[in-house]
């Protein structure tokens, strides 16, 4: 056996689904995670442009856990690994494993220009989320009290910096929110004066998905005024002025609002996983993994989700992590009754993007669609994958209503960069 | 006439009951707030428990007063008011008033000792919420990690300072939480051997309510697994320890968190205010006005709301900034016809506190009550005055919800203060 002591660290789509997987796995689990709660990061963006709070998408690991007695929720950093002895370190214990599952998922990152960071925030966590909101809505009221008219118009600027879902997704909320949520609300200006530019580097948006799909998407967008620039790259970024470069081309755009949606970078500790077993990291910092995703040498150290690098990279979305997380657990239930598994195989179960009120685009088992009926499928599989969260009709409802009305409720501007 | 441009410093309670009931006066209303948003504070002991997000109690004051064509609201600092002029002046422009309305309100106070104001936060803005949550749920998950006991039953010691409705709210809400809301979550400890103080330095809780209330808000807490502690007086807080003093007896209680529901003090501006126009303030910075609100020798600039002392004093209640923004909108409307109005008189619409699911204590029109039918008259009472709240039965159903549940969602622990 030797498999009773599961640890798992980081508590995303991977490690959430596979500590939930083990559930009826007779082992001991250990979760670890910096923070207290599983972020459903898939509408992140909502909370970025004030449809959603927080609290609505962000759920206590230890509330998913508790009626596994044999899970243990830990909050804290882990600070090293010791692999001879096979313990992971926190600052407050050392905590033994037979089986060690590594899931702590990729940041954003800036293709070398990490100077444009403060000035163009990711979004990957609550706090970028909130900053992005922060960012987003104090560009609406500085408009309404500058009497600068070139400043104004750079306030009313937003550039979003890559067109994968997030992009869009950004790209059309903003889009929602200048055109419709915030009409009527300001004196010294019309919100539709706004101007929002998506820059993608690819031919098109959504490069990943299927052709159709991004030419309806594109549309979409242009409907809600979004000003959709593909083929064209950022070169600089600096206070208040975004350069892009399209062929030959260069143009600046004054704007004081810039949102990074391009990239990933695998998180500082990475790093300090792959040493601890000798594994090397692709060019983005991700652990490269066997085909049954264990560290060559070590098989009872699963790399899973965004960190990992497997063979055949599947794709950053939520679906690869649920899949890994749920493999691993059946992989230590094979091992326990003496078996093997053959080696993870992501299946696509589709691609989707929302970008705006009843519009979205699908690509589910080779069926392409959009407009309403995209839009009702992406509500369905997000209520079904909200797991764990209690909550999710209400968080429903609250969409159903935003829906219904364009009203983005939660959009607080906090003194520093806080604010819930 | 002269009374066509309002200008109104603050979106709190006083503030916006003023600019809303100014609605249908033929009047240019500038409402000027640091935040972008109203409060709805009587709920802000929800956001500190985890029981409601910050957005669920936040509602921007341009949505509120959207459809008031003649209403500006300008998200800003007042930095000055140059009476002289009648101007006010925010870090962007000079606001000309021929009306002025003072509506800051209070933060909470130390008696004197403001260097415990890091080791026990207050409870009046979005940050000390947040700050609160923070501790609170912090507390908790370092007591599943140390290894010292001394340590943990001090990390799961809590003391609440004041025993007015916040401290009374606060108190029974944490008692919830230890148990009911967290049962099962941790692994070692149980979260009902956490111990929550409540300290009063009068001679019972809720000192203000009618006395049989009190003894029914006691009971109702100690059922809940809190400690009430009155006549007694916090006489020092200092890094995991607060002195108490009851009578000759001296007592030290070993508490990681330390919560502040006693005592407030004028904002900082208000000083500013009151030299402007060589206005007296009283011991905790209100500003000293008339009978009708307005400064001595000043009839056009009103002080309404917690900042305001008239010659009798009304309870620092939202109750009270209702009333006097809507007599503010009145005397504007009466002047402009020429007449005048009797002096303000604050109506007592009665008391409430909150302890717990279907637990409150009311004294309304004389009339006391408690229990289930006491809390639902608050809920009902809270619907009614979400106002402007477009999503208040969202937050209906949630608290019906967590009512039902015992469920707090809205648990997020932050990096630094801030998490939302």
């Amino acid at each position: 056996m030797g498999q009773h002591r599961v640890v798992i660290v980081g508590g995303g789509f991977g490690g959430l689904y596979a500590a939930k997987a083990l559930g009826r796995v007779p082992v001991d689990i250990t979760l670890i995670d910096r923070r207290n709660f599983h972020l459903f990061q898939p509408l992140l963006y909502q909370v970025a442009t004030g449809g959603l709070s927080p609290g609505d998408i962000a759920n206590p690991l230890r509330a998913i856990l508790r009626k596994n007695r044999r899970a243990r929720v830990v909050m804290g950093d882990v600070i090293g690994i010791d692999a001879a002895r096979s313990v992971v370190k926190t600052r407050d214990e050392e905590i033994a494993y037979d089986v060690l599952v590594l899931a702590t998922g990729v940041r954003h990152a800036y293709f070398g220009h990490d100077e444009w960071e403060g000035r163009a925030p990711g979004l990957k966590t609550i706090e970028d989320a909130l900053e992005m909101r922060r960012r987003i809505f104090r560009a609406f009221e500085r408009a309404e009290v500058t009497s600068d008219p070139e400043l104004r118009r750079a306030l009313l600027t937003f550039v979003v910096v890559g067109a994968g879902p997030t992009g869009v997704e950004l790209a059309g909320a903003l889009g929602e929110l200048a055109h419709k949520t915030l009409r009527g609300e300001f004196r010294r200006f019309d919100p539709e004066e706004a101007r929002i530019f998506l820059v993608e580097g690819a031919g098109r948006v959504l490069p990943t998905y299927a052709e159709p799909l991004s030419s309806k998407a594109q549309r979409r967008l242009e409907r809600l005024g979004v000003t959709v620039e593909t083929s064209t790259f950022v070169t600089d970024i600096s206070d208040g002025v975004v350069t892009l470069k399209r062929g030959e081309e260069i143009e600046t755009i004054r704007a004081e609002t810039v949102l990074w949606a391009a990239g990933v970078r695998a998180t500082e500790v990475s790093r300090e996983f792959a040493d601890a077993f000798g594994a090397e990291t692709d060019k983005v910092g991700r652990i490269k993994v066997l085909e049954d995703l264990t560290m060559p040498g070590h098989p009872n150290v699963f790399v899973i989700g965004d960190l990992s690098a497997p063979p055949t990279q599947p794709p950053g979305v939520a679906q690869t992590g649920m899949q890994m997380g749920a493999y691993v657990a059946k992989t230590i239930r094979a091992r326990m009754a003496g078996k093997s598994l053959p080696p993870f195989r992501y299946r696509d179960k589709g691609s989707l993007a929302v970008i705006g009120r009843g519009a979205a685009v699908a690509d589910i088992w080779g069926l392409r669609f959009n407009g309403v009926a995209a839009w009702l499928v992406w509500a369905c599989i997000h209520i079904t994958y909200l797991i764990g969260f209690d909550n999710r009709i209400l968080v429903m409802i609250q969409w159903a209503y935003g829906y219904l009305t364009y009203k983005r409720g939660a959009r607080l501007i906090g003194e520093c960069t806080d604010d819930g």
